[in-house]
């Protein structure tokens, strides 16, 4: 089976991918959007710890006719990878987001920052005088040393994936799009109220602006409950009387 | 009087303090964090029509012991500005966003794209057979001409700016954090009723992580009523049941 995400080897989509899925063909991107393009099932990035939800990844979802099938947990431990002696080092290659969460390593030893597309390219690149941040995989796939583990500044740092796409499933969880026709006073609650009223939580809620102009949002929803469920089906049909309602796929939660 | 934004000279962000201020001093910064830090007033950018919520801002306004005192709304129309003939244009240099949002007339004209770190940067730096996509002001300052107006793909491109610090202000708009202790089914919901019991509408909500691990979310929320009225009094203390707030200045609507 191919499963598309993005590349190149060692990034932590693809570690992700490695962690889901028992055996796969993959077929490494370069964007979001081509991970969704190129084979049936796709991995991609959608939330993290510390820099919140993937707006691009939400919109996708809502604009593709895909389904979520699953979710996968992965900690983001950042490693110092180089092939140089420590005192030999000048420079720390990374993705900008990885160089600003290993502040204070790259500080204390005056690095100087080279910014490359992802992680997994900086592990690919390093040459004479560099050290790349990056995933122990990544590391590992290129044949660095890892010098240091753990560098980034706050210890929790996660990312959480979802599975897109192939055989449909049902789970504890079920994600949705709420798109209100037109905003008007107490719009959101009375959505909310139809889940609270019939007793489902949402464990994720997050707005994204519909593109249509300043002010104008939908809603990505994360609601405990099968989609199959009475309770469910009830919810539904209540917030539609507030919102286009479109469900994105039921799946098994990752713990 | 000295404000402090992202600069340099011809950002969006400067044409947004240019709107707001009759006069001032300005302070050109780098980040975010800086313009927070290097003067007593500030303008930063904090919600776009296409990208949604700038999660920096969020984060760092809950942060900081400071104010929001007003709001202002910049169109963002993107000018193609060099001083080469068409016909002689080979690459465009701007922010990567921008370079984004202006695919279709890129593509049209196969030109090369060069990234820079803003778009008004971009029209400092351009060299010959190049052309910055930017603002109409970072044109003019540099002296560039404008070849072509509104460039972008999509019609609607709107920037809301924050004015953070200087004079306590009181308008028909109240911004917040609601920071809730511990999540439990129906929270969200049980927050928004204390609004709604009061007829308090809400006019934009945003979850941001606290970076406690995945899931832990705060909210900033824009409730239209002044922090002054009863009904405000009111909700907050009903709020207060469920979460910390913090409210972050009242002040007017920009229409």
């Amino acid at each position: 089976m191919k499963v598309a995400f993005l590349g190149p080897e060692g990034t932590y989509t693809h570690q992700a991918a490695e962690k889901y899925f028992e055996s796969y063909q993959p077929v490494f991107c370069s964007t979001i959007r081509e991970s969704l393009e190129s084979a049936d099932v796709s991995v991609i990035p959608f939330e993290n710890s510390l820099g919140g939800g993937v707006g691009e990844a939400i919109d996708l979802l809502k604009e593709k006719d895909t389904a979520i099938s699953g979710e996968v947990k992965i900690e983001i431990d950042h490693v110092l990878a180089s092939n140089e002696k420590t005192r030999d080092i000048e420079k720390v290659v990374s993705h900008p987001q990885a160089l600003s969460q290993c502040r204070t390593v790259i500080e204390k030893n005056g690095w100087e920052e080279v910014e490359s597309s992802s992680t997994a390219k900086a592990a690919q690149e390093i040459g004479g005088g560099e050290a790349a941040i990056c995933s122990r995989l990544a590391a590992e796939l290129n044949e660095l040393d890892i010098i240091e583990t753990d560098i980034q500044d706050e210890s929790s740092n996660t990312t959480r994936f979802m599975v897109v796409g192939g055989e449909e499933t049902e789970g504890e969880k079920t994600s949705l799009i709420l798109e209100p026709g037109e905003d008007r006073p107490g719009l959101l609650h009375s959505m909310l109220s139809c889940f609270s009223d019939h007793e489902i939580n949402l464990s994720y809620i997050q707005s994204r602006p519909t593109k249509n102009g300043l002010g104008d949002y939908y809603f990505y929803v994360e609601a405990e409950t099968e989609s199959g469920s009475e309770d469910y089906q009830s919810a539904v049909r209540c917030v539609e009387k507030h919102a286009d309602v479109k469900t994105l796929g039921s799946y098994r939660r990752c713990r």
